[in-house]
């Protein structure tokens, strides 16, 4: 993998990463100044900050995401002082792991799912267990299947919660709708015995939305907000180098949230944190989104079309997802074809110049049975130009080795 | 406590925060204007990076660290692939102790010593068993004596780490002679059999040194590179609300660390991590931190001064330390004088308008017979004037409280 990220001839479709050339270049800079014009608010943003966030930024979190998901502000207690902010959401989800977690204890997660989250979870010797996902996300009939297994084992009380990547899926970009929502929430509640099972939801790629808006998140089918964790991020809708995530906790989970924030961190950048606020505030975030969403939204339409024009000829042998929104592509290739970096496809490709994430890194680790004929490819990094070259060597590889299988 | 902070009336001479006026507003601007000029280089820095820190900062913390240690280049393995960015020293002192520790593993540290990071060992249920220091810093002996202690009980095997705060200690104020360096380090190495028993040096405070050059640090004196971690930051000389701190680590543990990295947050900030190199190759940085040495140097002298004329009359009753650099004064108070938070004299000071830290925050909890009658003072967040104002609140409660006692 690292051979071919390192060689220029080769295209990357494989790498999370988001689009080079339109990251806010003008918007940071610009931010960056009006900030340190003002002495006494550059120094605020130069000294050390609190522990969960900077105050200004959690509040103005909680109101955009109450008007996002519908709700009058503090409806649904979504206030900013359940907002935590941290160096991106993985921050954030993993703190939720260690807080949550004891060793042994169960999450239950949509399979495929965020393989980075999945290896975090897996360091704390938690117990990942795979609930059926199809186009419109996680089964939740596949959720009380599991649950109810577990009870039977009477290992209800390890279930600590469901993790769902619930806007345009890593790796499938496939989006969990409205009225499942509201069932995983009502589930989680109902299965909740001595200890409550929560619901995380990452968010992440929610507002890379390039075809109609997405339902609201499960923080709105939480009227007494004691279920739902919400994790968002700065990385993927406007830049990663400023490493700025959220999340909104149940207000029991806050103090213990924080105090663990506080002994690995005692709280990220202070000027990252005011330079997101300032974007926010001025609206050069959100016109850097609605440009960014036209560039993404044509990266994708053209990563559909040329996938519908190469590869429909061998339909059904192979399969992909049609998301409308996020940085990935979910293929299921021939039965017969591996798309493991040991197999003969994964070096077709890489000899073709063009690299993919395969696919059985996206299912938690020990999972029987985990289909070997998936790959994920990304949009993201590459430019229109190399992304369709890309995507062409990829199709000739698959239309070769489809021929032969 | 919360109550003293936030009342603008009390003079706080508890926070470790920095001096807030001499923070770096101008050279953070032009840095930033300077990155985000080059395009090229402004979206590297706004991308994701990699996680053990962007590689031009690692390579030049390398080479400074050599230089500052009388080091040739390279020598001792100083190199830039031992070294790693985080999200401050704190993350990586977090991350030290994941790696490093098992519950119910044993940390030696001076004693008193950093309350937060011990809070944060606490958390990771490790044992700390504190080891006497005095004006040269951790006394070789006794560390010697706490080792041959523990082996008795047959439990060497569980100390996996020395923890010192070698440069003007937090809360004491002292540092670590070049003598007892060496020693501290060759008695880690002298005591390691089937584990290895590593030396954190927590080195915050080495840049703040206003009165001649401290010792080099204990990577001077380990020759093979196996046994000392140095934990730097850019928080204390530059700034806080950049949040990027450094850890300099034996080869061997560089993998687990990074991968442990990698499940936190997956790498800092990209955007800060430039902008540190960035004043750092133009010169901002060290012509910043020589006008920093000149305040905070002629604050600790309002400080010492202030003291002298004040407790002078107390001694031997009162004692405090005289450091050279650092943010503290370590107070000792009559022996009937508890510093406690619940205590008369923590509420005299408040009614008077001052906070200090009481000293027993800092020593590792659980300690038997820690003190109760210290405290410390820091001069670092108040300008001159509040500085003098605040010491004068404080000695006032101390004399009418040493006359009563």
């Amino acid at each position: 993998m690292e051979q071919g990220v390192s060689n220029p001839g080769v295209i990357s479709l494989a790498a999370g990463l988001v689009d080079q050339d339109s990251l806010p270049v003008d918007e940071v800079a610009q931010a960056c100044a009006r900030l340190m014009a003002h002495p006494a608010l550059a120094r605020e943003l130069l000294q050390y900050g609190a522990t969960p966030g900077y105050a200004p930024l959690r509040d103005l979190l909680a109101r955009r995401l109450a008007e996002m998901d519908g709700l009058a502000p503090g409806e649904n207690d979504l206030c900013g002082d359940r907002v935590l902010i941290g160096a991106g959401s993985q921050q954030l989800l993993y703190l939720v792991g260690e807080v949550l977690l004891d060793p042994g204890d169960v999450v239950l997660a949509d399979a495929p799912t965020y393989f980075v989250y999945m290896g975090a979870l897996e360091s704390m010797d938690a117990r990942i267990v795979p609930v059926d996902a199809d186009d419109d996300g996680l089964v939740p009939e596949s959720l009380e299947v599991r649950l109810d297994e577990i009870q039977r084992r009477g290992e209800l009380d390890r279930v600590k919660f469901i993790y769902v990547v619930s806007y345009f899926n890593n790796p499938t970009g496939m989006t969990l709708s409205a009225d499942r929502r509201k069932q995983v929430v009502e589930i989680a509640k109902r299965w909740s015995r001595a200890s409550r099972i929560h619901v995380v939801e990452d968010a992440a790629y929610r507002e890379l939305s390039y075809f109609g808006d997405p339902p609201p998140s499960m923080l709105r089918f939480d009227p007494d907000a004691s279920t739902v964790l919400y994790a968002g991020t700065f990385s993927k809708p406007f830049a990663p180098g400023v490493r700025t995530g959220y999340l909104v906790a149940p207000r029991d989970l806050v103090g213990a949230l924080v105090r663990q924030k506080g002994h690995h961190d005692f709280g990220s950048a202070n000027l990252t944190q005011g330079l997101v606020l300032e974007v926010l505030e001025s609206g050069a975030y959100d016109r850097h989104l609605a440009r960014l969403r036209t560039i993404y939204g044509e990266k994708l339409r053209l990563t559909l079309n040329t996938l519908q024009d190469a590869l429909s000829p061998l339909d059904p042998q192979v399969e992909w997802t049609r998301p409308t929104g996020g940085l990935y592509v979910w293929v299921r290739t021939p039965a017969g074809v591996s798309t493991g970096m040991d197999g003969p496809f994964f070096r077709d490709c890489l000899d073709e110049g063009v690299l993919y994430v395969p696919g059985e890194f996206c299912y938690p680790p020990g999972v029987e049975g985990a289909p070997t004929n998936f790959l994920r490819l990304s949009f993201g990094l590459a430019d229109a130009r190399r992304c369709r070259e890309g995507l062409n060597r990829f199709c000739r590889v698959l239309a070769r080795c489809a021929g032969a299988s």
